[in-house]
């Protein structure tokens, strides 16, 4: 029975059905148990991943191509940053795509616009895995959170999770919302004003029947929380920079702040942070951020694996 | 029995022979035959491809790493563009070429001056490929065209052949131009008069016995065509703009042109494509230029494998 | 029992012991000579090692690569400059160390800052390697010019050695002076009074009863001498250009200078040169810049492979 995700394109999370997500998950799982035992998988020998990166991200990027290599796989890169302003865009990423079955069995592509993994997927017949398009989605990551969570808590159902930080622009958090949403969370979005989640995301998870509560404080949502999911107050999405240095320092999470959370709180981050996670925290178990950046590993190794067929 | 290419640097395709040629086309063929069919090469286990990109060609390197890494070996990667204008240029590419030999089996090199394959061939022990340089030559790009061409029509021998587009600075066209030249081909040369192919090309054919029409009408050469090969015209040989807004899109190929060409005509480019092929186009069955991409592979794959005496 | 190295970082050669120089030499003569009689190390197999050059520097990184390779690992690269200033400074390699843990089995980080080796290895506990920080240490370096010494002298004791040059703000004559000064040599320091050797590093030698003679006569120094040593005037460590091309020039080895050099003087230099050293110099036999840089490659498999424990 091939793969349920065997020549499927990586999108954008909503395209992934729960018996995908699940089929990720344990798979995920399976391979950390062979790499963590000093094994080595070889189920991807003489296979090419091509990961296309016309926009930085360094961690993105290295956890894929390290992925594809403890599967035994190959990888050919572009870290081009210009090329995704002058040399490659628009329809040529079409193009790109058809040139890439040539070369490639597999890819990734990180890009600035939305829209840009769909149109390389388009031209290209080999499975293409979205790795970040500008402000739209970041599926692997959002499966890399889900993954930490459920390892972390020993379950994904009925949790109190707390997305805090810059929930407007965060492509992290609107992802993992709509994947955590499917197994009965209680969500609460702590944000100032300014950078409150989308309404149609809020909206779209009530009527789904999951309980959110917005809020500005981070404290008591804290205090009621499984899970606190942080994130980064970005300077590159403020045209205004002195609103920007008002809200970055809105909430930091530190020993204090840990002393006073729900006792055995799991605190995430989706890397790299600023100030918002005092470096003291990390020696607080529940810190669970760098954990999770190395979850990216096994859990991309699965996604590559499945969508080639060679799972 | 040595390859008869065996230790040598590819950096005109001047410098090939017919049965060289010959030779790189068959050895092709059947490595493109063991992949299509699932099977793996790993003639070049434990060796090193050193791919030196001081111009950007997504493209071309990836192909050629890809290449490589299908053959079972390993890649290392330069693709600093800065390194060429200031690290490295002029004489250095002979140190550079010295200190291959301590890390790769061979090599590659891309740049924007004429001659910096031959100066870094000059230093080097190893086998230096010339993978484009500035307007000199691209001598792997015209083995797979001219691989193309015999693949799409089945053979190479009394074909007629349209190059189009820019053939002043064209280095595509030139180097083609000269490889099919000794296979008896009648020759249409397509381009406004500003970007005609350079006298002492069409003479050296015409010397050779090579008919060879000289025109600015598309549609007439067309329609006598086996083989059309589209060229960019390359905003960046262009000192005045003007005049490159004024030719861009002087030729365009759609399906009314296709309705209008000779039947079965092949349709090929070296892409990237601006506005020459409509993407409508893309539907023809003629429409070789994605396979022609694809081609890179295997041909780069028995030049690799040929030159370091692996085959 | 264990490697002397396993689990240790390497970031300044001071943090070396005898016996561990003497490991490295030995590992590193035994894995060329395997290299050199077409042999394959395997012993990497299944590991990946992380390049994080945030300063360019190709020949430090495509050996390190290469090493990697020819071990039977595989490698993961960033070569992105920019995030050296902007995305990844000062407190986040912190972080970054932590997150190499989750791809990476080594990592060899190369940086503008002085320091930084040492902050990426406090965050990580896979072993660091340091590839050269700013005006800091390049450990490896110092360790193929010790071997390169034995190779070339066949011994390390009781040499006399020029180093020349900008010793002042030359990281290779640094720690190449240290690490020699453990086998009692007698040292020429000859420079231009501005670009003198550190007092601190010539106080050190000395209090160790090293003999050290320090002038601005290279020819003097060349007649008695058994290795010279020449540096690269940099411009980048100049803030007066004027004085830059005052200095630049003032050492040339040239075929009359090896005429009065010592019988069979050794030549050795860490490329890239400019022009202090003529081209006409390569053929003198004595001249080992080129074999010192292919020797990068076996001196940094024996470091992968020891601090890795794969030895």
């Amino acid at each position: 029975m091939p793969s349920a995700l065997k020549g499927k394109d990586i999108l954008h999370v909503k395209d992934l059905k729960l018996e995908q997500i699940s089929l990720v998950l344990e798979t995920a799982a399976r391979y950390e148990n062979v790499v963590a035992n000093g094994g080595r998988l070889n189920i991807m020998a003489g296979k090419v991943l091509a990961t296309l990166f016309f926009e930085s991200s360094i961690q993105t990027r290295l956890t894929f191509e390290s992925a594809m290599l403890r599967l035994g796989g190959n990888v050919v890169s572009v870290t081009d940053v210009k090329a995704s302003t002058s040399g490659i865009k628009g329809e040529r990423l079409y193009d790109t795509g058809k040139m890439i079955d040539g070369y490639a069995d597999v890819a990734v592509i990180r890009h600035a616009l939305e829209g840009s993994a769909k149109e390389l997927a388009d031209g290209a017949n080999v499975p293409v895995i979205n790795g970040g398009d500008g402000a739209g989605q970041h599926p692997t990551q959002a499966l890399m959170d889900l993954y930490t969570i459920q390892k972390e808590k020993g379950r994904l159902n009925n949790l109190n999770v707390t997305l805090a930080g810059d929930l407007k622009n965060g492509r992290t958090v609107h992802s993992l919302s709509w994947l955590l949403g499917k197994f009965g969370p209680r969500f609460y979005f702590v944000s100032p004003q300014e950078l409150r989640m989308p309404p149609e995301i809020t909206k779209a998870l009530c009527d789904d029947g999951i309980e959110v509560v917005e809020t500005s404080n981070l404290e008591e949502a804290a205090a009621k929380s499984d899970v606190l999911y942080m994130t980064r107050i970005q300077r590159e999405r403020f045209t205004d920079e002195q609103e920007y240095e008002r809200l970055k320092g809105v909430y930091v999470v530190n020993n204090e702040f840990i002393q006073n959370a729900r006792r055995g709180i799991t605190i995430m981050h989706p890397l790299p942070r600023l100030d918002e996670i005092a470096r003291e925290v990390d020696a607080y178990e529940g810190s669970a951020y760098f954990r999770q950046a190395a979850n990216g590993v096994p859990v991309r190794m699965a996604i590559i694996a499945l969508v080639t067929g060679c799972e």
